[in-house]
């Protein structure tokens, strides 16, 4: 499938690279291509600066948003919260048209310091937003609840997570969960229609302030069903 | 420990005949003694009317909110989310100083059908109302992301879930944890002061989404941690 993902941080290129290797084409887009070929600092958890990671990883295609969203049967966002529903206006809200979209990001805002405080209201969860915002897109919430590297080799030494997901439409989430069983994940909760996107997103702030209180950023939550 | 219970519901019920079964001295409180004793319709879930289960349950003693309050070392809420704050009130501010008081409730509102919608904004969820109450209490939030027979019984097929709680002081915390690993519990999850309650009333409503949707309701989270 072709795929186009929104973001080069950490998420972006842990996912590409991951998608490419299940042979998936995959395109990162971002702002803007030559700013992104020029960084030459580290990023988020001593991440190699895109351009160093890129020759590591030369089946990645890398454009603009527009073009990523336009390459991509599928787009999955990867941008920070906060800036996705800008990253979807550049990319092109036609671009989204009738697409699965898999939004992994969560609505945290950075500006009061650490840990991220809460910057979604009931109602208006990131997923629910981004829905309203491409409304002929289907919007699948996944993978906010784990950082990147569970997100493509979800198994733990305690067990297997649970992949957790809302969205409206049931063929997409479908769609979804079949790529993210071919990364390893082995059972979905459905947590229902796009706006239970909310209780996703306010689940990962627990995540959020245990990782931020224990330095700690692999663990995943699981649902014992018995 | 003598503990004292406010709530004669399910939850009520099911940890008092927990508790005394471990050797401590239980009471139950409850709005009206009289009442209580009269009720012939079972409870939720089909559970036996109080006194049909107090006939089984012949060491739980039974009072008033007021005598459960101030019998209690310890003091567990198990009244429904609304209605805590005024059962408190019942019960006599002045029987909580000191204590520690485990919060087990949820904001759940009930008033427009089921599932239940979530009944508390960021940064006042009900643990943190009712730490607010009663302030020279030590509130600690626990056991509201289970049901009252994974409380006392929460070893699970798949696994044991992880004890997830919130408060500000931390020999409260202790307290309640010695109490919950009698019960059972075999690792907890400390949220942090009691302002984190919000996360842990949030991951309920997926709890109770995901059982409302599948008339399921012994599942609990774990967080995988390695």
């Amino acid at each position: 499938m072709k795929i186009g993902i929104l973001g080069t941080g950490i998420v972006g290129k842990t996912l590409a690279a991951k998608l490419v290797e299940l042979g998936h084409e995959v395109m990162i887009g971002t702002r803007s291509v030559a700013e992104t070929i020029a960084k030459t600092e580290p990023g988020m958890m001593g991440s190699p600066p895109f351009k160093e990671w890129h020759a590591g990883n030369p089946k990645v295609k890398l454009g603009t948003f527009a073009e990523a969203g336009q390459f991509g049967e599928m787009i999955i966002l990867a941008t920070h919260g906060v800036a996705t529903t800008n990253a979807i206006d550049q990319a092109g809200k036609n671009n989204f048209k009738g697409k699965v979209v898999v939004d992994t990001t969560n609505p945290l805002d950075f500006s009061q310091g650490m840990p991220p405080k809460f910057a979604a209201a009931l109602g208006s969860s990131l997923g629910e937003q981004i829905q309203k915002h491409i409304p002929e897109a289907k919007v699948v919430k996944a993978f906010n609840t784990v950082n990147a590297f569970v997100m493509v080799s979800p198994k733990r030494e305690e067990g297997d997570p649970d992949l957790f997901i809302a969205g409206n439409d049931e063929t997409a989430k479908s769609k979804f969960i079949s790529l993210a069983e071919q990364m390893g994940w082995k059972r979905v909760i459905d947590a229902g229609d796009i706006s239970h996107s909310y209780w996703l997103e306010a689940m990962t702030m627990f995540w959020v302030y245990y990782g931020f209180k224990n330095n700690h950023w692999s663990h995943a939550f699981k649902l014992l069903l018995k």
